[in-house]
Protein backbone atom coordinates (compact mmCIF):
# COMPACT_ATOMS: atom_id res chain seq x y z
CA UNK A 1 0.00 0.00 0.00
CA UNK A 2 1.30 3.52 -0.38
CA UNK A 3 -0.24 6.89 0.89
CA UNK A 4 0.63 9.87 -1.55
CA UNK A 5 1.41 13.19 -0.10
CA UNK A 6 -0.40 15.76 -2.54
CA UNK A 7 1.05 19.23 -2.52
CA UNK A 8 -1.53 21.70 -4.31
CA UNK A 9 -0.27 25.40 -4.59
CA UNK A 10 -1.63 28.56 -6.37
CA UNK A 11 0.59 29.76 -9.17
CA UNK A 12 2.84 31.89 -8.73
CA UNK A 13 0.71 34.45 -10.69
CA UNK A 14 -2.13 33.79 -8.73
CA UNK A 15 -3.05 36.48 -6.45
CA UNK A 16 -3.74 34.55 -3.08
CA UNK A 17 -5.86 36.58 -0.45
CA UNK A 18 -5.40 34.12 2.30
CA UNK A 19 -1.88 34.31 2.13
CA UNK A 20 -2.11 38.00 2.57
CA UNK A 21 -4.49 37.77 5.47
CA UNK A 22 -2.21 35.67 6.97
CA UNK A 23 0.86 37.31 6.48
CA UNK A 24 -0.94 40.74 7.44
CA UNK A 25 -2.23 39.25 10.78
CA UNK A 26 1.50 37.97 11.26
CA UNK A 27 3.04 41.27 10.96
CA UNK A 28 0.49 42.64 13.08
CA UNK A 29 1.59 39.94 15.54
CA UNK A 30 5.17 41.39 15.42
CA UNK A 31 6.67 39.11 12.77
CA UNK A 32 7.70 41.85 10.39
CA UNK A 33 10.51 40.00 8.07
CA UNK A 34 8.18 37.88 6.33
CA UNK A 35 7.29 37.72 2.66
CA UNK A 36 5.49 35.77 -0.01
CA UNK A 37 3.36 33.76 2.16
CA UNK A 38 1.15 31.45 0.22
CA UNK A 39 -1.22 29.06 1.78
CA UNK A 40 -1.75 25.85 -0.54
CA UNK A 41 -3.50 22.64 0.46
CA UNK A 42 -1.95 19.47 1.17
CA UNK A 43 -3.96 16.26 0.64
CA UNK A 44 -3.56 12.95 1.82
CA UNK A 45 -4.56 9.52 0.20
CA UNK A 46 -4.00 6.24 0.83
CA UNK A 47 -4.47 3.91 -1.88
CA UNK A 48 -4.76 0.05 -1.86
CA UNK A 49 -2.44 -0.81 -4.30
CA UNK A 50 1.22 -2.46 -4.05
CA UNK A 51 2.41 -1.35 -7.59
CA UNK A 52 4.40 1.87 -7.03
CA UNK A 53 4.45 2.52 -11.37
CA UNK A 54 0.47 2.04 -11.06
CA UNK A 55 -0.09 4.24 -7.37
CA UNK A 56 1.76 7.17 -9.20
CA UNK A 57 -0.36 6.89 -12.68
CA UNK A 58 -3.64 6.61 -10.02
CA UNK A 59 -2.62 9.57 -8.26
CA UNK A 60 -1.50 11.65 -11.17
CA UNK A 61 -5.21 10.92 -13.18
CA UNK A 62 -6.63 11.65 -9.13
CA UNK A 63 -5.17 14.99 -9.41
CA UNK A 64 -5.73 15.88 -13.34
CA UNK A 65 -9.49 14.94 -12.80
CA UNK A 66 -10.13 16.34 -9.54
CA UNK A 67 -8.22 17.76 -6.98
CA UNK A 68 -6.00 20.37 -9.28
CA UNK A 69 -7.42 23.33 -11.23
CA UNK A 70 -5.38 23.73 -13.31
CA UNK A 71 -6.24 27.10 -14.49
CA UNK A 72 -4.88 28.64 -11.24
CA UNK A 73 -2.70 25.54 -9.12
CA UNK A 74 -0.16 23.62 -9.73
CA UNK A 75 1.05 20.57 -8.20
CA UNK A 76 3.72 18.00 -7.29
CA UNK A 77 2.76 14.43 -5.12
CA UNK A 78 5.48 12.03 -3.46
CA UNK A 79 4.41 8.25 -2.66
CA UNK A 80 5.59 7.16 0.73
CA UNK A 81 5.01 2.78 1.77
CA UNK A 82 2.90 2.45 3.97
CA UNK B 1 17.14 33.95 3.58
CA UNK B 2 15.10 31.13 4.18
CA UNK B 3 11.27 29.54 3.13
CA UNK B 4 9.36 27.57 6.04
CA UNK B 5 7.07 24.93 4.43
CA UNK B 6 4.74 24.28 7.02
CA UNK B 7 2.20 20.97 6.81
CA UNK B 8 -0.98 21.54 8.75
CA UNK B 9 -3.28 18.69 9.46
CA UNK B 10 -6.06 17.77 11.36
CA UNK B 11 -5.41 15.69 13.93
CA UNK B 12 -6.14 11.88 13.52
CA UNK B 13 -9.32 11.84 15.63
CA UNK B 14 -11.27 14.68 14.04
CA UNK B 15 -13.56 14.43 10.92
CA UNK B 16 -12.53 15.76 8.10
CA UNK B 17 -15.41 16.44 5.77
CA UNK B 18 -13.81 17.97 2.98
CA UNK B 19 -11.69 15.07 2.97
CA UNK B 20 -14.21 12.51 3.08
CA UNK B 21 -15.76 14.88 0.41
CA UNK B 22 -13.09 14.79 -2.08
CA UNK B 23 -12.98 10.89 -1.56
CA UNK B 24 -16.79 10.56 -2.20
CA UNK B 25 -15.83 12.29 -5.74
CA UNK B 26 -12.86 10.14 -6.60
CA UNK B 27 -14.71 6.82 -5.54
CA UNK B 28 -18.01 7.95 -8.11
CA UNK B 29 -15.39 8.93 -10.86
CA UNK B 30 -14.24 5.46 -10.45
CA UNK B 31 -11.10 5.77 -7.81
CA UNK B 32 -12.10 2.84 -6.24
CA UNK B 33 -9.11 1.72 -3.99
CA UNK B 34 -8.83 4.89 -1.93
CA UNK B 35 -9.14 5.42 1.77
CA UNK B 36 -8.62 8.15 4.81
CA UNK B 37 -8.34 11.09 2.28
CA UNK B 38 -7.36 13.72 4.61
CA UNK B 39 -6.81 17.55 2.99
CA UNK B 40 -4.77 19.74 5.09
CA UNK B 41 -2.96 23.31 4.41
CA UNK B 42 0.27 23.59 2.89
CA UNK B 43 2.04 27.18 3.94
CA UNK B 44 4.99 28.73 2.98
CA UNK B 45 6.57 31.98 4.19
CA UNK B 46 9.68 32.58 2.87
CA UNK B 47 11.81 34.84 6.11
CA UNK B 48 14.03 37.46 5.93
CA UNK B 49 16.45 35.92 8.22
CA UNK B 50 20.06 34.00 8.09
CA UNK B 51 20.53 32.51 11.32
CA UNK B 52 18.45 29.35 10.78
CA UNK B 53 18.11 28.49 14.39
CA UNK B 54 16.43 31.55 14.65
CA UNK B 55 14.30 31.26 11.50
CA UNK B 56 13.42 28.21 13.27
CA UNK B 57 12.12 29.61 16.39
CA UNK B 58 9.98 32.14 14.33
CA UNK B 59 8.62 29.84 12.12
CA UNK B 60 7.46 27.67 15.27
CA UNK B 61 6.20 31.24 16.78
CA UNK B 62 4.28 32.06 14.03
CA UNK B 63 2.38 28.37 13.78
CA UNK B 64 1.82 28.30 17.65
CA UNK B 65 0.57 31.88 17.92
CA UNK B 66 -1.72 32.13 14.70
CA UNK B 67 -1.09 29.43 11.74
CA UNK B 68 -2.12 26.11 13.50
CA UNK B 69 -5.64 25.38 16.16
CA UNK B 70 -4.34 23.21 18.55
CA UNK B 71 -7.71 22.00 19.07
CA UNK B 72 -7.98 19.77 15.89
CA UNK B 73 -4.73 20.76 14.08
CA UNK B 74 -1.07 19.45 14.32
CA UNK B 75 2.05 21.08 11.72
CA UNK B 76 5.13 20.42 11.11
CA UNK B 77 7.67 22.02 9.29
CA UNK B 78 11.28 22.25 7.61
CA UNK B 79 13.38 25.21 6.43
CA UNK B 80 14.52 25.52 2.86
CA UNK B 81 17.70 28.08 2.38
CA UNK B 82 16.77 30.11 -0.74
Amino acid sequence: MFKANIYVTLKKSIFDPQGKAAENSLVTLGFKNIRNTRIGKFIEIELDENDKNIAFEITKEMCEKLLVNFNIETYRFELEEI
